[in-house]
């Protein structure tokens, strides 16, 4: 009988980055067995995010130049090929979505539930670490959540990005019940944050977006009331554009500054200086403003408001606890649909093109890229 | 027997501002009887404050010029004089501290607890409504509480900006456990401010201020911490300062990013921008960061480091409820003391005096200004 | 032309309770004109819940026999006929949903948003206070909360009872994302809590009561997942019955003890000892168990558990701020529907036989009384 | 040179549990060299609580007979002798205090900071496990927690205890700011409840306890507030005794059920029913209570009175994430001594008098016992 995967002992291939915009595939030998409590997965599909992108585009680490090539990588799903001594919720072949960041476990942080602030953090792709375009890849069991048989392969890999907007909505923003919900800038990650506030009972979805091409689709895909962003007009400052702005938007969608129709929460997708500015103008008295996409170091933000106005500003760092589960259930319950976006699906080999499509931002059927997934790699035989 | 002050169907003197920089003693007809739930008060001691300055030295009403006449003061204390008929907790003579805004208790907001948010709060000397510099005073009875035995009128006037510091340290900071604080201006709400943390058992209190003199005080008054900011060098710039300042605060004073050491909760009370920054430097992770003093409008914030490091800002208006009767009990307990800050004070005549005293900072005396205070107005006897 | 209901000026219409099972219609003069602030409104519906058959029954007001009668009815809608110069929101003619309980709005409780707790609390038909069976009825307008255009006076009345089950879930359980919810009791309140979880976004709902046909109800209601509780056997106590009961549960609808089919939260609204200690047996560690009705004084409850889980144990009385106007949101945007639940309505003049099906749990339909209501009185005109 | 301590590769002395009341010395082997993580400590005094008495009396384990002999003690301070290569923050020779359960750092209840939940938590002298009154203990070095120059062994075992009291106060109770506290029971966790609760700025600390010699311990040792509980009369009620005994505790301490003088927090470290009852009959309207210590699986409780007044009661299962960095902090800083607890000490030798002393509760000079310690073993040197 023919396995449809990698396996532990066999070579392995992997997508490598070796600078801007230049991706190569190498064959190497796969990872050691696995410690007790430890897993080896075959990788089958990897989503692109922007963080991806920028690394491809820059090939910078942080702030820092990479240093040596590695493997890109981190929205993935796989099956399970091996596993420790130790492992008791896990069987070979399971479908699986994986975590892609390992806390140490025993620091303060990881102690307490914020592992995502671990300072000994091994993240997939990052700090130069190699990620999960690979063959095999090896992790605690403990990061591997098994997916329900009403779940894609396809389906896991988007576990990540959605794990961010789960995280964002419930550890972060703690949605209040019956919730008016702004989310600014409809890429994924906004998308699946307006899917998650709308899978826990928010009230109002509005999404805001440059792109009406975007919002279109928040208005078919959650039933969002949406709303495109006015140009900046000529010699405009984005301050005086910000409050008019938000008075706009209150107004064309009968927004309140008080009562059913107010504002009880703002979450930022979009990482521009404008929109975070027109979102504090817009929240209710001690409403909720919550940064999920990554800008600027520094932005001009209206602090007299947050003061007068006793608003609540609140960062936002990956994911942390009980994430990865909620989101695999919200999307079993069928309360989350991710088919939708997964808009391009490439084959192993194409790797570089889906980075490409991501990068122009359309695939070649002229349809808006939203996500674009590369496939499970080819086996390689080795003995 | 002589009576020691103003009595209702007295005609009263009254302290109006008519332009900027320009107070005038004027007599009136003092308020009609109270009603049911009211209570006339003589304004015995009256503070000062930086939002007095501001409109004493602008006669700006927020942004627009003031239109009328009006008298100032809201930092007040008093005695009563008259009682409405269904007020069971105020007895004629009693000593009590002021709070100078009234809520609707109507609305949404009042009704929620957020009082300091409804839309027809009346608040003294704001909005061009009288203040307290006046001969009696007419408030509902729930707003005036009994000061203790052991407390003088005088800090019964203080209790107002207390009320802002237990604000901003209870309901707003909810100052955790065993805290490290790090307050930035050493002015009256930022001493005030680091007083009430230290109260209510922060850890340890860092007072951050360009003033030398204003932060020996606050060693001497509270066994503050103290770091003197370093002047920005030439051509610097306040974003690459703030980020090594805070640096260097850290490490001047043993300050970690993890841990005991680490920073809990920063309080700007200088609104100024690279305190703000500076500041949001100064964080753990997931620390919190409240606004209380009111600056520019816009301020250029480290956007990014809010993201990663899961920072929450939150803003401060004003008080809310239960303020008032802690910071008395926090006083009457001995666990503040705020004799010394009440550096200057003036007879009812000098209230020019007084304003000028704090507008310059320093008293004639050559001592730094700290709260100075007008007393009472003497007694005009019309029947 | 014809008004269809009483006004300012006419005689009115009351059913009065005079002492146990026995009520007695009278007519008398209407209340005096509204104060500034407050409203007249004309009751057209009131329902009849379990604190008043309580009192039908019994004819005590907590432990003590009434003194006086007094007027039933606290879950009403009406028209408004009449408003003081101060009020805004409100217009003669509106319809309106009535909260029964009026706070003073001075005491501390009220200014922290705890008016339930206010030591003046004026509540309809309680203490021996005039409720809503009235033709006319005074009451602050902010206790007035007009029904939208697609609600009808009918589901105004039940705004009451759903304004418990609403302060149940959010104000007092801060019903967590995508709980497992667990309801005892599948009466009027059981009913709607388990509506307004769902409403809210909760994953599962459970239903337990000893009556098959209550929980056929919430299935098809709500679907909801039921479970008929078995009799205790011979010789059993409650306290082995629980435990062992609460594991039937978990078995039987494969709910776990940790993860994502764990049960978050437990509300009791039976009052059933039985059902208090395994609503705390059937919890997740750290979850929240909330009691909305009200039992026995003392009961036993496995404080063991309740330590060794770190379990959180609450209670819950009458409703906040913000409650009636979420209420109103649900029903108004088809979340929870109301009209199922009124089984009975009967004619003012049959006020008599609503208690005596309520009494009875079943009408003469043979249908099992869910909700029972009493339409409005006949108009009688004076002048 | 002549070494203090046991190092690794000795053989060790230990004080095993045979049955009831039968402990026994044995010399084994130490343990196996550490892993990269881990530690190696010479336990060097070893405190006695109540769990080690129940255990020692009744040699039961939770509900079930010991089936083995195991090494008993969990209240442990220690001197490291070897570390893992990988351990970074101890050194060889650190004084440390040590933090008895393991949990497993991979489960959710783990991931979310709930270790103390972990379903594979390996604690010292629970389960049949051997614990601390040994030579020799290897633990995950992240487990020993560094004791500062000015704390000496003796007080480091006592973190332990300590640990309960400060987790108690901040994790589970979330001490308010300025809260009146009521602790029921004297005995060293009320002790250590009240201190930690002092030491972050309670207003008023309640003790309460029917010994009078133990609150006149409490009156000297923390200035609290104390009432000695009257007996019960013949034919008396728990019940009905404990809300006359809640009125009397308010009336004789002066305190109220509304406003500064009302009670928070109650903590019940007594495990009496009585005492759970009066404790929430003594509780302002949404006073929370916190059960700390553990008594029969059933208890009564006004659950009535939880409901109208809604009361939050609350569990607490041992400890959790910073406790123990804070327990050692706030006796660094002064803010708790732990000397005066150490009523008794003995040889490591004399483990059988230490065990009968705490049984009696009074030591050979009369003494009340509160804190009994057993010094460290004598070196068996081997090679």
């Amino acid at each position: 009988m023919t396995k449809s995967y990698t396996q532990l002992g066999d070579e392995i291939l992997v997508w490598k980055l070796m600078g801007i915009e230049k991706l190569q595939q190498e064959s190497r030998n796969g990872p050691t067995p696995p410690g007790p409590y430890e897993a080896i997965i075959a990788p089958q599909w990897n989503g692109l995010c922007g963080s991806d992108m920028h690394i491809y585009l820059t090939a910078l680490l942080g702030e820092e130049k990479m240093k040596e090539p590695f493997v890109l990588g981190h929205e993935a799903s796989g099956i399970v090929v091996e596993i420790g001594n130790q492992v008791r919720r896990l069987t070979i072949g399971d479908k699986v979505a994986i975590e892609p960041g390992e806390g140490c476990g025993r620091c303060g942080d990881c102690k307490k539930g914020a592992y995502n602030h671990c300072d000994y953090m091994k993240f997939a792709a990052a700090d130069g670490r190699d990620g999960t375009l690979q063959g095999l890849y090896k992790l605690p069991a403990d990061l591997c959540y098994k997916l329900p048989d009403n779940l894609s392969l396809e389906e896991g890999a988007l576990m990540e990005p959605l794990a961010v907007a789960v995280n964002a909505i419930t550890n972060i923003a703690n949605l209040p019940h019956s919730a008016n919900v702004v989310v600014f800038g409809a890429g994924p990650v906004g998308l699946l944050t307006m899917a998650v506030a709308k899978a826990l009972g928010a009230r109002r979805i509005i999404a805001i977006d440059v792109q009406k091409e975007r919002l279109d689709f928040a208005k078919t895909y959650l039933a969002a009331d949406i709303h495109v962003a006015s140009p900046m007009k000529e010699n405009e400052t984005k301050e005086s554009y910000s409050q008019w702005h938000a008075d706009l938007i209150k107004d064309s969608l009968g927004m309140t500054d008080r009562g059913i129709e107010s504002i009880d929460l703002v979450i930022d997708c979009s990482a521009a200086e404008v929109c975070m500015q027109t979102g504090l103008w817009l929240l209710k008295r001690k409403g909720t403003y919550v940064q999920v996409g990554c800008g600027p170091l520094y932005v001009k933000l209206p602090m007299r408001i947050i003061a007068d106005r006793e608003l609540i500003v609140k960062g936002c760092f990956r994911y942390g606890p009980g994430v990865y589960p909620m989101a695999i259930d919200l999307v079993s319950r069928g309360l989350i649909d991710l088919k939708p976006l997964i808009t391009h699906k490439f084959k192993w080999e194409e790797a570089v093109k889906a980075f490409e499509t991501t990068k122009v931002g359309k695939g070649d059927d002229g349809k808006m890229a939203i996500k674009v997934m590369i496939g499970p790699p080819p086996r390689i035989r080795t003995s």
